[in-house]
């Protein structure tokens, strides 16, 4: 029997015609532009700095919620690492930063009419109120959307918890749509509820999973309106108390949480530069947020994001980039929960005057890259699009208009400049963003790698050829 | 305190632009066919058909290796889940295929020459003769390639186990090519080490993981050289047998195997298809393969291509595509290890004196899709071009110069159709390809899903248009 299969020469047939070259582009001044990006993706591939880099912030350090002393252990470690890369300059820059904990784990236990309890699986939504010692007890009064409790009277919200539980929509090819979608119900439900008379705002998850890790992230309150307490429940937590209340709507849900809020604290954001040899004076920024929540590892939100920026530079560097422009990769505190971060980082360039020619920031996941949301004039934007075929298949396929970071948010607003976002293949983002899920393990080296060498090549051409 | 996180706003700006419009498309008549797309990805997305046979394939049927009586089972099963979806006609094609089986688990034992004795994760290589009961023992002797054992003297290998222990190139974008470099290591290395006298060939598996999983996948013999045992070692298994015998090249290694060939077995392709109304006789045939390595549950390789093939018709159906053309969904028998179900087909369509369009094929795993890989004449493939505006961002943003797929091979060579092969996002494909690690478990119902929307729109434009 003599048989061979043919998978591998077929796909090798497929993988040898790397990158599309179009005529427009194809000249010969830019076959040294596309040999150098190719080194950046077989050295970000075969090195994995950013890999490494982010297994001891995700393993040693682990989440670093803004204000607490993991955030300011992962600030020590970024620094570290950037002192001992060898960029021309390294420093920090001071910001206060909110400081809340979430302290005890939370609770919330559904009893029926019959007494029968059930646990649900549940977290604070950041910046919650604790409940009274001993929880927050009440009927559950279901609702689809903040539109929906609008058209509600008083009477029938009053002392009762609001349950804002509308499905994901998996329907949007970026999740990020079925996100920014539902997200308003953890931003904004407890002021919506508050309002209305609720003694306490939960949500079913804002996630594309439907496992039982709950989601946080922040929430707000609104001055004039009581405070009460919000939290998340997991997607199959949510279900079960859909279930029950629809059919016996005298269920109460006793929720108890622990939140506490404590003063502003001392924090920083990390720089780390490579000093331009033509025009210093013109500043490239990378970032990423280096603060995450208080679950899981955030490992994709957004060590991802840091390690995308710092590796991209430390790449440049060892491929003997010495840069035209001042490029600085800047790892942002407190994008979570306040962009305190990103401010602070905008008022400084504002008050030295400092002229940024584009601000760069990966914060949608360490999987697949896919593009890059750019937020500049069109001219600009056509500028970018004409480097596409400069990128090797299967990595950057566009750059589409809108587009930036929160962190990159104020200094574009402040000084116009113009910013983009790292697109990232966004299935799985929502599985675990946010969550407990958020840790290294669910991190590939190989699509973490690639986002890293696609910043680092985008990043080459701005620095040769401007904007 | 009242802070709002952007992140959801900004995606949803980057996100409601979606499909680039290029002006040379973007004209009123495509429109429809935009819209209509968009609908396939909608509904592939929210009603996930694919995901949920392919979890009924991988957990009630399981692997499904050419011969097997879950190969018969899985033939059965896809028969009937065709025959309940409403398609014109479901029929068998009878192909006889080749039977093997790995019989009692593989063992490796390391035993160095202080008589300490180490477990080697192992498994044989397809189609592999056994050993002797009781095992083959020798002294190892490694390689980097099939090349250096023809440099090799006779006496230097002769008596010995030969180990070809490559490592897995990871610097290329395109995870196959490193595959294609390695994979003649598993398809031709016993053949090799047994013309220089080698006792017994083992290789370092072929894929991109670092972990202690061993991958099979086909091997062969030739005629006139003697068969001896072949096996593959997981990688950290590989790394510390060349570990050893580098310090101690007296170290014995003791494989036993208990693979057995059987008769060739009835066997067959199930062919789904819808009718066409206007040119039933041009044939668009879109595939995967059915049977699976023997380890797993052939999730990826290549549950996932047919179920994406038949979800695609599944869709077309579903919102009411009364096709033009005869639109035919094939699941081939026998990819693995003898493609005989894709010769069988190929065969009948010539006695059949068939005409096919265009033959597509899926095999490539159940990631994102990327793009495709194309087969055609350069006009051909720039029709296909034309089309890409039609595809939502983050789809199908390629097709490229040459592919296609091992099934639909046998067409191609035979009758000239052009061939195409859906390309997939291949970070993760060779972590797992082939090993126990290929489960459900490991595909992501929403990666899946826009394998199955994109099939089903190709399939809809040249069903509309042509090629």
């Amino acid at each position: 029997m003599n048989f061979v299969n043919i998978w591998g020469a077929t796909t090798l047939i497929v993988c040898l015609a790397v990158g599309v070259a179009s005529p427009a582009i194809a000249q010969v001044d830019h076959d040294e532009d596309r040999e150098f990006i190719s080194r950046l993706f077989e050295q970000a591939l075969t090195q994995r700095q950013s890999y490494i880099w982010l297994r001891d912030l995700c393993l040693e350090i682990g989440p670093r919620l803004s204000g607490s002393s993991n955030a300011a252990k992962s600030i020590e470690w970024v620094k570290y690492i950037s002192d001992t890369s060898g960029f021309d300059h390294v420093f920090l820059q001071d910001v206060k930063v909110p400081h809340w904990e979430r302290g005890e784990a939370e609770q919330a236990v559904l009893t029926d009419s019959k007494g029968n309890e059930l646990e649900l699986s549940v977290l604070a939504i950041g910046g919650s109120i604790a409940t009274p010692p001993g929880g927050i007890t009440g009927q559950v009064l279901e609702v689809g959307s903040l539109q929906e409790v609008n058209r509600l009277t008083k009477e029938k919200v009053e002392g009762k918890i609001l349950f804002y539980n509308p499905p994901f929509d998996q329907s949007n090819i970026m999740t990020g749509a079925s996100y920014g979608a539902n997200v308003g119900t953890r931003s904004r439900g407890a002021v919506t509820a508050a309002e209305k008379g609720a003694i306490a705002s939960i949500i079913r998850s804002v996630t594309s999973a439907d496992d039982d890790y709950p989601h946080t992230g922040t929430g707000s309150y609104a001055d004039g309106v009581p405070k009460i307490p919000a939290a998340a429940l997991g997607v199959q937590s949510a279900d079960r108390l859909s279930e029950v209340i629809a059919k016996d709507p005298e269920a109460t849900l006793r929720l108890t949480m622990n939140c506490q809020w404590f003063e502003d604290a001392p924090s920083h954001n990390v720089v780390a530069e490579m000093r331009g040899s033509e025009y210093p004076d013109q500043i490239i920024v990378v970032g990423g947020h280096l603060d995450s929540w208080d679950v899981g590892h955030g490992a994709h939100d957004d060590g991802a994001g840091c390690m995308h920026a710092l590796g991209a530079l430390k790449l440049l560097k060892e491929l003997g980039i010495n840069p035209k422009r001042t490029i600085r990769a800047v790892m942002f505190i407190n994008e979570e929960n306040g962009t305190r971060g990103g401010h602070r980082y905008a008022e400084l360039a504002v008050e030295n005057e400092e002229k940024h020619l584009i601000a760069i920031e990966s914060d949608a996941g360490g999987f697949t890259p896919r593009g890059f949301g750019v937020t500049s004039s069109d001219e600009q934007r056509k500028k970018l699009e004409g480097w596409l075929p400069l990128f090797p298949r299967n990595t950057i396929s566009y750059f589409s208009r809108g587009g930036g970071g929160v962190d990159i948010g104020p200094l574009h607003r402040a000084t116009g400049t113009p910013m983009m976002g790292l697109s990232i293949d966004s299935q799985r983002m929502f599985d675990l963003h946010h969550s407990a899920r958020d840790v290294f393990e669910e991190v590939h080296p190989r699509e973490l790698e690639l986002g890293t060498a696609s910043l680092a090549a985008i990043i080459y051409l701005l620095d040769k050829y401007g904007l």
